[in-house]
């Protein structure tokens, strides 16, 4: 039996440390491919290149690896990977990650790393977003290896739900092992912003735009939960965004 | 009464045609505040400003109106919106448009204009996008007018479900008029991208980014039929990306 083909990416660029160890985890399951971004995109959401031009390079930065580093956002390096670097070979997966902060939550919403996991599912390709909830640079991530195996081997041998993407994160590397694994919702929370206003050299103002994570969810079913009891948390998520509970409640109450 | 609080922005920019034509029928209904993109964020999805500065701006384009222009995208117009120039006042409404160009079916997850109904959603803040199907700068949107207004006042009046944002798409302007409105689901559909490999004056290779849209889904409750069919198309759409359908397959087949 031929090897399954991996396509491995990420948000925070070609360079970081989360996506070295996704793609030396990847190479003991099937043949890798790597595009990631030249740069990090964390919070570009599902954004595209649409106006502007793409940059598509080669690197030997993973010796054996076919890999390549891309101008773009995480969405263009699935689409560019699919219909240039592969061609017609279809990936079997595509991983996205391993991210250097949460993605639970509302994060989903803003996040690169669900956004190429996200690109591939509606494509038909089985993926998986992967995060560890630490946002250093130099993050430990040697805790989750056997469980991004495990997951990553499910997802190959059982496939996934039509229009569905999995998005998985890890709690930061604790003294004691992860507990397992749970099957969640996305929490309920948003970001309470905080600007901060500065002013430039030239008296011209700005602001940082920074955050507070707000958990408006009490359930124990939801991926918060999970990671703050040190399990992993996998929320199978969709694309198809229509509020289907809605439909009925407008077609009731409104006068059109 | 007091007059509700309307907060009017977009993802083509401060300078675009459908934006002035929002702000126009919005202020028959009440106090409009604008906050738009200091330049057109077509296809940034639901991208934020993060490790980057923003810089905002009052500008009086629209004459009696109070508005801004932002560097950011559009949630971060929300966002500033929210935190900076309203601070306590909280919206009672938040349009954002009017759209050069469709946001139905799948477009909606790449869509800067409603990245920032969206936004608005997750801060609870009853929301709406609205688009018209022609990609022109100076598209006619004058067929438009009376369903905006319309669309407005019902959630003006009734308010939304909590969590939900409406997808508001108009056919482009025909010679017959639009037939009515039909609240929809999001269409199943995805764009099949085409490369244009191009090389630069220093013989380097880059790439354009162009696409055909791909409809995969033959439902008459779906918004690519209303559009087709010269209704305007309504989409409640949510922030909750959690695929419910798809947890107890997970549960039940997964060796854990």
């Amino acid at each position: 039996m031929s090897k399954p083909l991996i396509l491995v990416t990420n948000d925070d660029g070609i360079n970081a440390h989360g996506l070295r160890l996704l793609v030396k985890l990847m190479q003991d399951l099937g043949e890798v491919v790597v595009v990631a971004p030249d740069s990090p995109q964390s919070g570009m959401g599902h954004a595209i290149t649409i106006g502007n031009t793409l940059r598509l390079n080669e690197t030997d930065v993973f010796k054996s690896v076919q890999a390549f580093h891309c101008s773009g956002t995480p969405a263009d390096c699935v689409k560019i990977a699919k219909n240039i670097i592969l061609k017609d070979r279809k990936p079997d997966l595509v991983v996205s990650g391993i991210n250097h902060g949460s993605n639970t939550s509302i994060s989903v919403i803003y996040s690169g790393t669900m956004s190429a996991a996200i690109e591939a599912a509606i494509e038909d390709i089985p993926s998986i977003g992967f995060s560890v909830c630490d946002y250093s640079e130099d993050a430990e991530m040697d805790h989750v290896n056997e469980y991004v195996t495990k997951i990553a081997n499910q997802v190959l041998t059982k496939g996934l739900p039509s229009g569905v993407a999995l998005n998985v994160n890890f709690p930061p590397k604790k003294s004691e092992p992860l507990k397992g694994i749970r099957i969640c919702r996305q929490t309920r929370a948003k970001w309470q912003e905080e600007f901060d206003q500065r002013y430039d050299p030239n008296g011209r103002r700005y602001f940082w735009m920074a955050g507070n994570f707000v958990n408006l969810d009490k359930g124990e079913d939801i991926d918060e939960w999970a990671i703050a009891n040190n399990y992993a948390s996998v929320v199978p998520t969709q694309f198809d965004m229509t509020a289907y509970h809605a439909i009925s409640i407008l077609n009731k109450e409104w006068e059109l």
